[in-house]
């Protein structure tokens, strides 16, 4: 569920004086997301997102995220535009939260992916990476290689719960993802999750991307490596190569990967596959059991890693 | 949360050439209820809620509950109004559910409850019993006082682990309040669960009512005595007379209680909370730890059956 903290009709009534977006007409609970509190909020201007940031997310990053989003919908970008209150401020306060409001953007999120939605999905990330590219502020991605070990450590005790020899088998495919991890492929702002829930689909075409709260300042391939995990895998952990193709292709058509970029995609993989499962592994061993948020399996990515570590090079994805 | 049922965009869209109400713009999740599946979902046409009906609704009993919410907004009461199919049907199936559109209605369900909220939702109440006068088909109240014993029974081992002693104090209210329960008030189609978040208003007025799905054939004063224990008592368990003589002006101003359903006002307002009493009991005993549901505390209920066994007539609700 995505609605941790409630806001009365009083308080979101006087929040809304501070905006020009007319008065309210409708307020309910988002079912989607699991960090933050979203409500679909109408007014009499129209339709607007009211995220309400829970803790897991730092207020003093928000304004990085904000302007990210800001800068990217003046690309082009079809992403959650921030609303600028009358003082000129996107970021305020509500129910004791960090609080935005953004712009609605039409379309559904595909809950079984399709061949046909992964080259969209891809030109969609390439037209994400170039209109960031001038978007100066930077973020350090606190979730890239330099964060894995010390999340490793966090949770090897229960890595051997979830399955045994697991915390070996990490920390091997760990020391040797890190040894071999490219360090001079093209920077830029990823956006570091995105998952199908977070793409939207409108008539076959991407109608919009959402949730830039992971985003950060790293490898642009590595956002394909991430989204090479999340759109290509099947329910049973097969590899679907006719995906990756798609996904590639579509990204290939609006910028190229270079030669490096395409040679380090298996050790790219790898790291976008432990990333994931070392915090859901994380998540797995920290989550009381009787706590209301769904965790995921962590295996789901583990079984990713090791199909990434037999990789040899970019042929493994279709290229 | 209330999503326990995914749709695919394929499979939503398929769903949706059964109608006339153009095509998909967006489709997502509600947060709210814990019952069935909500989504929002806009198309081309406006603004409806789609509903998939989980394991707890009888699927035999739907007709019964669309054709009420039919009939009451062909009164003029907001509420609910089920799209109806080219062929005529409002109920079909979607992703294995039983499923159907509903209009959407404007509002935001009060997170707070004030004194000024009382009044309105009382006359909406009283309109809605109204409404409901000349609908003919009947359903009999399965958690009406017939329901009772037979659910203190199935939770009565797991009552004393809440409370020691609550198991036997349950029995004797119960016995008591079976046997002065009025046999010959006006009888008519109840709500029986209108609580805050079913209950939608709009600049201080009551813009609609939703969630029929606990609607039944009872006394209509019951429903009444349901709403006084949802509206009435404060966080800490104290009951707000202010809000009761509030609630009972604004349903009088609609449907006169009568002397007698006034005088028997203690003894449903003691049905009332033990049947919210037994229901969550019956949760909180029957619900694995781990489940992603919520809990309620039964004692909530507990505490206002205490109140009401104390109250000796109308007066104590403010009459």
């Amino acid at each position: 569920m995505a609605v941790y903290t409630e806001v009365t009709d009083e308080a979101l009534a006087g929040f809304l004086t501070n905006y020009d977006i007319g008065a309210m007409v409708a307020f309910r609970g988002i079912a989607e997301g699991v960090e933050n509190s979203n409500f679909s909020l109408r007014t009499t201007a129209g339709d607007f997102i009211l995220t309400l940031y829970e803790k897991r997310v730092d207020v003093a990053e928000l304004p990085w995220f904000l302007g990210l989003m800001e800068h990217l919908a003046g690309r082009g970008l079809v992403c959650p535009q921030p609303v600028r209150a009358r003082d000129g401020c996107a970021l305020r306060k509500l129910a004791g939260r960090a609080a935005a409001i953004t712009t609605f953007l039409p379309g559904v999120w595909p809950r079984r992916i399709r061949v046909e939605h992964c080259a969209p999905l891809g030109a969609a990330l390439g037209q994400l990476h170039l209109a960031g590219g001038d978007y100066a502020p930077t973020r350090p991605n606190a979730l890239g290689p330099s964060g894995w070990a010390p999340l490793l450590a966090r949770c090897a005790g229960g890595a051997d719960a979830v399955q045994p020899g697991l915390g070996a088998e990490l920390a091997a495919a760990l020391a040797r993802i890190l040894a071999t991890w490219p360090g001079d492929l093209p920077v830029g702002h990823i956006h570091a999750d995105l998952f199908p829930d977070n793409v939207f689909f409108l008539d076959g075409a991407v109608s919009g991307l959402i949730d830039f709260y992971f985003a950060a300042t790293d490898l642009l391939a590595y956002d394909v490596a991430i989204c090479l995990n999340a759109w290509c895998f099947e329910a049973d952990g097969a590899f679907n190569v006719t995906k990756a193709r798609a996904l590639l292709a579509g990204y290939a058509a609006v910028r190229a990967l270079s030669a490096a970029e395409q040679a380090a995609l298996p050790v790219l993989c790898q790291g976008a596959a432990i990333r994931f499962a070392l915090t859901r592994l994380f998540d797995w061993v920290n989550t009381p059991a009787g706590a209301l948020v769904t965790r995921k399996d962590p295996m789901d990515y583990v079984r990713r890693l090791r199909f990434h570590l037999l990789a040899s090079d970019a042929r493994s994805y279709g290229l």
